[in-house]
């Protein structure tokens, strides 16, 4: 195995752990049999783009891209009959090679992304490394996967921030020092890199705007029953969460 | 130290691992130099009103409940010289005598809500007993707690359920598989139990309703920012969440 990075700084931090690193994409191909692209999505086009003539004549390519119908569609045309999608749904909030963790992908679920043209062997090739490293693997279209993962990534990302904003405009310390457990583990998505988030929800803006239209529908519908003293319509609501949300207990 | 429980099942439940429970208040009173009161605020009057007759001359008596404006006024009236009230600001979605844990209140900080006629010999017991479990305490007047507690507290439990119900209106369990750690941890607090957190919410009605308001404020300038394709727009709102949500760290 061997890991590209782009910057020669990046490169010396991971020499200290993984000596088979380097700067050089014509290296970290040469006779590689699967290639997985790891940059924010806005960059792959450009990097299998460089990547395309260094490859072996059978290498496969996939991504770990967040979003996926016009990413699949660029990378397929730029890699014919070798690039499947894929979407390992792990992480955290954190970044970079400090944040990576040899679990990472345990009891993780992978959503992998081909399309009628996609390669049987450029699908098989990147669903043994996801079930390799631990996790469990579904298939659906890159349109599918983006209605799917605005809704039950994307959205709750930005409820987090949108959340901590309206807690504590001015971000009062004092405010954030009877933090409990709740506000905690609902709001830590919010700590996430700007950037890439910016990046997904204008890659994936019909949708994402779709589901904010929807949660501010519930936060009415909420607000409505509470104004109204509502009491057994508050439980209902509240009920309707803890059964759905209890799925995944 | 002495527990009072209201059911049968309960004594016989909590018997196994703890002797001194008894569903009668007489009872686990007698000669008890400080009461916790540690069921759902609307429970609470009736409840000091018949603990009242079986109390100590010196015994003090604080409470565990979410709200306190309210609540704190009434049972400083049935409890006068010997009331002050407390919020642990600890526990789960989880509720009962299975749910005890010996470390609840390790890190944890709890409220207490002084007034100009509480006692300070009321004080300082209740503050002896939440440090003695391991918490820390501040204090603050019931009213400013419960404008406190609507944004740090009870909107993250509002949102939670608001986010989970927008998500998988139908509760569907194919979306639902696809889950990853920011869902799950956006949304555990989802599960919470219902009859008590409507209380919650009526309660504590016009903070809540208000903090709704500004998250929906919140969540309508994130889509505005999505939908005008406003890239550095959406960082800075980003980013904005992130520093604040980091005090935390």
């Amino acid at each position: 195995m061997r890991l590209w990075a782009r910057t020669a700084a990046s490169v010396t931090r991971i020499q200290t752990i993984f000596p088979e690193v380097t700067t050089d994409l014509a290296t970290a191909a040469q006779g590689a049999d699967l290639c997985v692209l790891c940059t924010p999505v806005s960059a792959m086009p450009a990097l299998a783009e460089s990547l395309a003539p260094h490859l072996s004549a059978n290498a496969v390519v996939t991504d770990a891209g967040s979003t996926k119908a016009n990413l699949v569609q660029t990378l397929a045309h730029l890699l014919p009959d070798r690039f499947v999608g894929s979407h390992p749904m792990a992480g955290s909030d954190r970044s970079g090679f400090d944040a990576a963790r040899a679990d990472l992908f345990e009891d993780a679920i992978t959503i992998l992304t081909p399309t009628a043209n996609t390669s049987p062997r450029a699908l098989e090739a990147a669903r043994d490394l996801w079930l390799a490293v631990g996790s469990r693997t579904v298939e659906m279209s890159p349109e599918a996967h983006d209605a799917a993962v605005a809704r039950i990534s994307h959205l709750p990302h930005a409820a987090a921030a949108a959340l901590v904003n309206a807690i504590s405009p001015e971000g009062s310390r004092e405010l954030l020092a009877l933090a409990g457990g709740g506000y905690r583990d609902s709001t830590r998505i919010a700590a996430s890199p700007p950037a890439l988030w910016s990046e997904i929800f204008l890659e994936n803006q019909s949708a994402v705007v779709a589901g904010l239209d929807d949660l501010t529908a519930a936060l009415n519908e909420l607000s409505g029953l509470i104004r109204a003293q509502d009491g057994p319509g508050i439980e209902a609501f509240l009920a309707k969460a803890k059964t759905t949300r209890e799925f995944l207990r």
